[in-house]
């Protein structure tokens, strides 16, 4: 069987490994008080060209979304949100659970337009009955999106400075952000995420690390007490050194803006030979992630050889699948997917 | 300088992290789906003798506490707890930010009996008003408390009976269950806790792993979709497959049971030493934490050579400070801290 | 100014009033355990032909909302509504703020059909992601709708055959079940709700009472400690009777089957005049608000004689107003209005 | 039967009743934007020197009280209470729904001192711990208490100046206040409270409106979007002029200073009253609340006559009783109790 399901199936990236390994006795203080954390977050800094940046070790996605979230917003807001968002579809309302509604947008592929955003701005603050309803109290996008699209330097400078203009906060989920480095499509550096949001995240459990997403604050002042809402929240480890050393790790080197690469180069490759044959891609976007629509007899096929992941029916004989790759994909299981799909296509002529 | 301020000052033991490696680049299903799990589970369930348990692996205790009883209690329902237990005491309000009300309960250093838990119970049965008033939803206890005491076999017969009597579910919070396990003292074994609790966690944290807390809940009707209820909390790991190898190497060759034995003894012979020259065994516990009281002058030149975790002021001259050994600890150091215990103890004298 | 903005703009029904004063100085257990609550209670149990009901009283309709659905939804668990719901859109997120996602669904000006909702069900269902995602719950309705219109009795028998094969239960905000009752397009009757739904409530605030809302609920085992939940949302009166003399008047000879008849009259009256000259029904109801588009022309002049609701922007030269009768409202007020109205279309022909 | 269980089981001051009555078909808008609540508005900003003060009309007392330390605090925050506050026992865990903590603190007889208060607030601050722990976010106290004490000018002057030392808001709880007021032995006016309280509601409910709490807060800009805030708990009227008419009346003419008179006088002649013969006063409280020890015998004779409020037992042959006057306590009934009282007491001599 082929591997193209998820972007999660393996471990870490063996210099994590091996980091973990070289310094597994070395005593330390806890609760991200240690100097690998430390040193994680003089290393982000820099690549994100913030010195003052605040910079706090989460464990997973869902979790950073909803201690972000639950820090920025006031009782009475709400996160404006690309309906595709992670936080407004799979998340299981995590951040309804946190008290706040997710105010669900028209999108593009994942991607959210200014125009859009502003005009949901405006309709609140034009409605008669505003005090009534939930005022939006942020925006939340991510980078790429769940489509594997891309916000240009461009348009996520028009967003920013939307949010700025409006006085509120931009927040980026960067769960699969080696993947928009990595693309030669991106022209959005993480000093321009640290100039241009309030908040972003650096995803590492899907790009190389065991577990682990760095939190990126420019301005520190922006969520006093965040450590202690990380507590509240179940979100802050007691072995903080854990997510401390993998992102030293991931920040030596440039192994963060190097490590997606390879997934780049397979997935542009896989998008390639998807011409025809029972296959047509979904969506044409420049990340690991590739969605494309399947008619039934070609998915069972594929279903026999490569896993994949089921996305959503289209119509009564085609369906969205995703297929992904990773840091940790191997060439050779490339290749093979790819005889695979040529033989389905052929099959299909 | 030696450390002793806690036991997670280090990553994992040697086991695990070569477990690690082996399994790395072997894909697996997200989300807790993956063979690891399934395998660390079915030890588990050996372990505790409780062929239908689930098993879910959190990651950090908090946030085991938070999702368990955000999933046991209804909205108008309260946790009862030891006045010192980590959920009323340690947990920035996360059981509150949850919106259940913590029910605080004398102790003695830690242990609740269950005269005091019946009490509580007939107290809300009996009030007048306790329509107007937070009911008793669930008793919340450790083993080892939080002061290192331990409840015996008899102790927790006691109290699961009369949790049942009461229609209330046991919920036993496991952080350092390793260090109860391997006390000679100890005369409840994991299937005790899976026969008298409803629900409990065997830490990992403290324990050994570099992060995770593996929740059992021996009738898995108990709580329904507590898959999603995780998820919800953020508790859910993409890279399952992380706590699962984890707790597959340390439900292996019976690791957890032996890995805390060390520890013990080591702890054992530091309350030996602690005769007289400014400290005093604030309480007599059989685990791997001691808790003295010493005087600010014996306390002052401790600190000099020993890390060690301030716990709380007695009086103007005194407070109670902690020392932790842990799986971690090794020989010479508790030999070199002996040694300064008696240096600081022959100058008082 | 004629006064046509919305139902709440001035006090009770005469009958109330008088009934308030009758018992004022009469002394009265608290919290709704008096016998003015019992009386109403009694009354309404009868007008329902449910006599084992359990009868609340709650102050308002976003209250009301607010309680029942944090008593009848799991923590994971979301409630379906047309997307046009209050509880979607006027309650500032007081659904979120408990924890609970609303999932909205696409309507007919407010109304739902069955397939939509068996559609939500059935989707959630069938996603491979389900367990990441909100799992619908409950389902939200309201009799009539925010745009006035109407469910049948048949369309209400599909709902609820539909929630009860899906095991989730049904919940009817009859914020304004008055005017429903009192159309003649209407033909569910409260016994029929009682029947069919598993919890709903029934308006006071927009239909005669000073306040409350009777929240009922057919088979009281549904939702245990509900007094309690009451408080703890701070929606239980001291002088609860306050709400218990108000029903036990609207449902005294048939008050409150026969209060909103003359409202649905000069509704009809309202309609029956708006044919063209710069007005359109924006939808066909038949209860006690009047949705029309308006130009702007004809918005300005409507707006220098008559106080109405500013609905939404159609597009650039036209909105969508609200004109709402009530149990209140005067005859002599009506034949103002629409002599205003023909006035205004008179000049735009 | 003779009532003195409580202060809320009559309706309303007549003056408020015929107010109601008045103004009864008089249309206005809705949610608290009417001329009743304005004029209201005025009257109190007047009666308490305050003229920025906003003022906004809510319900009830729990629900005042929830929705104001929403406000207040942030997420991380709790609510420093005297442990017998009512946010911290009698209103079903309404704070933690809200997801905070109350942080309870020894008092006498309800009243916390300004040096317990700072040493809860040294004590957090001092904590190595602290930033794992509930960060005291407010003070909460009641005026008068639940056990009718009163806090001096000079106590609350001292609470004041510690909250504003240390940046922390000081919300008073004024359920009762009229009786505050009505005391002899009060030296706090509502001036005082506007100045040293930075929020603080004026008890409607208990003392003479049908319901309603006037939350008053003396600078605005404290909590932005109150209003909302307010919807969002569910605490918003759609016929706000409801509490307006009520409130407008109860500050007209002085009637709420004076309206608490003849229940202190009446409470002073039955702790007269009390002296031996099985009853023994609890505590020594200058307002309309009587809390008295009594052997079970006395209780049981008592039941049989009058009604009173059991609190607790204190030990195996007494208890804690409560009996309350209130601004509709009759004259004769009180000559009556007195009887009663001095029956049972020569019975027992």
């Amino acid at each position: 069987m082929l591997h193209f399901a998820c972007d999660y199936m393996e471990g870490a990236h063996p210099d994590i490994l091996r980091r973990l390994a070289e310094v597994n006795m070395q005593p330390s203080a806890g609760y991200g008080a240690d100097e690998f954390c430390e040193a994680a977050r003089e290393k982000i800094r820099v690549a994100c060209a913030c010195p003052q940046a605040a910079v706090h070790f989460l464990v997973g996605g869902t979790q950073a979304n909803a201690v972000v979230i639950a820090a920025l917003l006031r009782p009475y807001q709400g996160v404006l949100s690309a309906a595709s968002g992670h936080i407004a579809v799979h998340e299981a309302g995590a951040i309804e659970l946190g008290g706040h509604k997710v105010l669900a947008l028209p999108h593009e592929f994942g991607k959210l337009r200014a125009e859009t955003v502003e005009a949901a701005l405006r309709a609140w603050a034009d409605d008669a009955n505003r005090a009534h309803m939930v005022m939006p109290g942020m925006l939340y996008i991510s980078q790429p999106t769940e489509y594997g699209t891309l916000y240009s330097l461009a348009e996520l400078e028009a967003l920013s400075r939307l949010c700025r203009a409006h006085d509120i906060p931009l927040y980026v989920d960067g769960a699969r952000l080696a993947y928009a480095l990595a693309s030669s499509e991106n022209d959005a550096t993480l000093a321009d995420l640290a100039r241009l949001a309030d908040v972003f995240y650096i995803g590492g459990t899907k790009c190389g690390a065991l577990l682990g997403e760095a939190v990126v604050i420019p301005d520190d002042n922006r969520m006093p007490h965040f450590f202690t809402v990380m507590k509240q929240h179940g979100a802050l480890l007691a072995k903080g050194r854990v997510l401390g050393i993998q992102f030293e790790a991931l920040f030596s080197d440039n192994l963060y803006q190097r490590i997606g690469t390879p997934a780049i180069e397979y997935a542009a490759q896989i998008r390639a030979a998807l011409a025809g044959g029972g296959f047509k891609l979904y969506c044409d976007a420049p990340t690991n992630q590739v969605f494309l629509i399947v008619d039934d007899a070609a998915m069972a096929r594929l279903a026999e050889q490569v896993e994949f992941s089921f996305w959503e029916r289209v119509d009564a004989s085609h369906c969205v699948i995703r297929l992904a790759t990773s840091w940790a994909t191997r060439g050779e299981d490339v290749q093979a997917l790819l005889a695979v799909l040529r033989g389905i296509q052929g099959a299909a002529r």
